[in-house]
């Protein structure tokens, strides 16, 4: 591809999609996120299940990601409250919720708080709709939101007859559009079934990812998750993604190479996830190094499971600009 | 006094500080608000318990009444939660709050927030020491922190031996070097007990105040409190500012001389506050018309009692700038 400015639009949702904003940002490239609205654990879930609002979590996250605005703004955004009855909440999340139920518009709270954070780029949740995400396993039991086969050891156990969303969902106008006028669509890394299949759910989605011109780039995870991918190889996640998307869809799979150190692998083992198998692969598979070498500290008044294992921003950002 | 743009310096805290500011705002003149500390009702008394952070509420009136920014965002920093764990609590209270957390400083927190704002002028703490306000009946019953004081209907019964914080406050240094470089001090209107006397309470204030050079104005408040000011005529609430910062600092006391409506009467009379008397006043005294035509409707999260009847920001802000 020449070397020109590209609309490079990233599906997914989730600290994955975080990584991948925060690298590309540095390019001047014009960046949209598209973010899976399918979240319902902890902060994000109490606000969900109280107020009655749409997910503000990982549009959050993707703000933050985008925002050019003072490192203190950013940090309030990402700031979690510890003790009484906001223990757990985040700020930014409260911020976005509020937002909504002023306005009365998920999309314009976006707006609004995109010129207060000075992002660069736009942020677009994948439909307005108000979903939950369920899955459908081989045995006949049905898991009921994200947060529930987030934390299921019974995906990989049973396997999933179906991944659905209830109700149906149609996808936002604006993200629709923001899919076919992309150059470039980067989809993952991410919690698979929980952060990236859920976008491919919604009504237009898939169709639109077919229909647009883009260059495709899917970015593997690096390990794999207890319960849900055991045993997968990178050709297994892309094959998944694919399933959804059609054969040979994807331009490039960029996959991690490189062995991660003892120490996190050490930490990591207690979440059972291991090493991503990458043999026989054909040319589509980028290897790279794209490890990121801290220790990603949690937050303890973060209710929520993170993964300790991360992307570096600027390595992933580098792959992926070295194909386009 | 030639007509010149002057530094006006508001001290006080809540509703009748918020109207006063909002009022002046539309002139040309600089105003610093100064804040009370006392605070520990509602949303800001649950903040203060659970994340010992220092009172927001009434600096974030201060900060809304003095901000230029979009309507939006002023009404977002009114918004209060309603439901779950959030009820009640109020999203410009939690703004402040995350910021003093991640910064930790309210000094900090406040000029940010300023920035959000875009406030035209500046809202300083009257202290940034943790203070609790209590007071001690002649009866010898004491009554600690200002939700309790503002809530009994002991003080006007036993009368008040001593109005006191806990521990001792030392003034904030830009507090009194705003006293010091005030052209005008307004104070009030506002809860005499819980908004305006505890500002003089704080060590350096009063010193402060007697020693500017400042014209010093009183707004009167438009109805007694019952249980706090019972029988109270316009030279009885002069009379106890006055106790605490010298007879005859006062050069003006502003009060209502217009009797409300019969509708707003009537929705008062279950608080048990009557009209003002205002006989046999000198000419420090200024009468005018001053009573807000529309009745406060309280929003349905918000747990604290709110005053019914309230000033025309408007009129009351005509009469203060006829006196400059």
């Amino acid at each position: 591809m020449e070397n020109k400015i590209k609309n490079i639009v990233v599906i997914g949702g989730g600290t994955g999609t975080f990584t991948v904003l925060s690298g590309l940002k540095k390019y001047p490239h014009n960046l949209t996120a598209i973010v899976s609205m399918a979240d319902d654990g902890g902060s994000t879930g109490k606000l969900r299940d109280e107020l009655g609002v749409l997910p503000p979590g990982d549009i959050r996250q993707c703000l933050v990601a985008l925002s050019e605005a003072d490192l203190l703004l950013r940090d309030l955004f990402n700031y979690r409250f510890d003790g009484g009855d906001l223990e757990g909440h985040n700020f930014g999340n409260l911020f976005i919720s509020a937002f909504e139920k002023i306005t009365g518009s998920f999309d314009k709270a976006i707006e609004e708080i995109s010129n207060v954070l000075k992002i660069r780029g736009r942020v677009l949740p994948v439909t307005l709709d108000k979903v939950r995400l369920r899955a459908k396993l081989e045995n006949g039991t049905e898991l009921k939101g994200e947060n529930e086969i987030n934390n299921s050891w019974l995906l990989s156990k049973f396997g999933i007859r179906k991944l659905f969303l209830k109700p149906e969902a149609e996808a936002h106008p604006k993200t629709i559009r923001a899919i076919l006028e992309a150059d470039v669509i980067i989809l993952g890394p991410g919690n698979l079934y929980c952060s990236i299949l859920p976008n491919f759910l919604v009504k237009g989605i898939p169709e639109a990812i077919k229909k647009s011109k883009a260059v495709k780039i899917y970015n593997c995870n690096l390990m794999t998750k207890h319960g849900h991918t055991d045993g997968f190889s990178v050709k297994s996640f892309s094959g998944v993604i694919e399933n959804y998307l059609g054969e040979n869809i994807l331009n490039y799979i960029i996959f991690n190479n490189q062995k991660p150190s003892d120490l996190l692998l050490k930490r990591y083992s207690s979440e059972g996830g291991v090493v991503i198998n990458n043999k026989d692969l054909d040319k589509r598979f980028i290897g790279a190094n794209l490890i990121g070498s801290e220790l990603y500290h949690q937050n303890s008044a973060d209710k929520l499971k993170r993964t300790l294992i991360r992307h570096d921003q600027d390595k992933l950002a580098k792959t992926i600009i070295s194909l386009l």
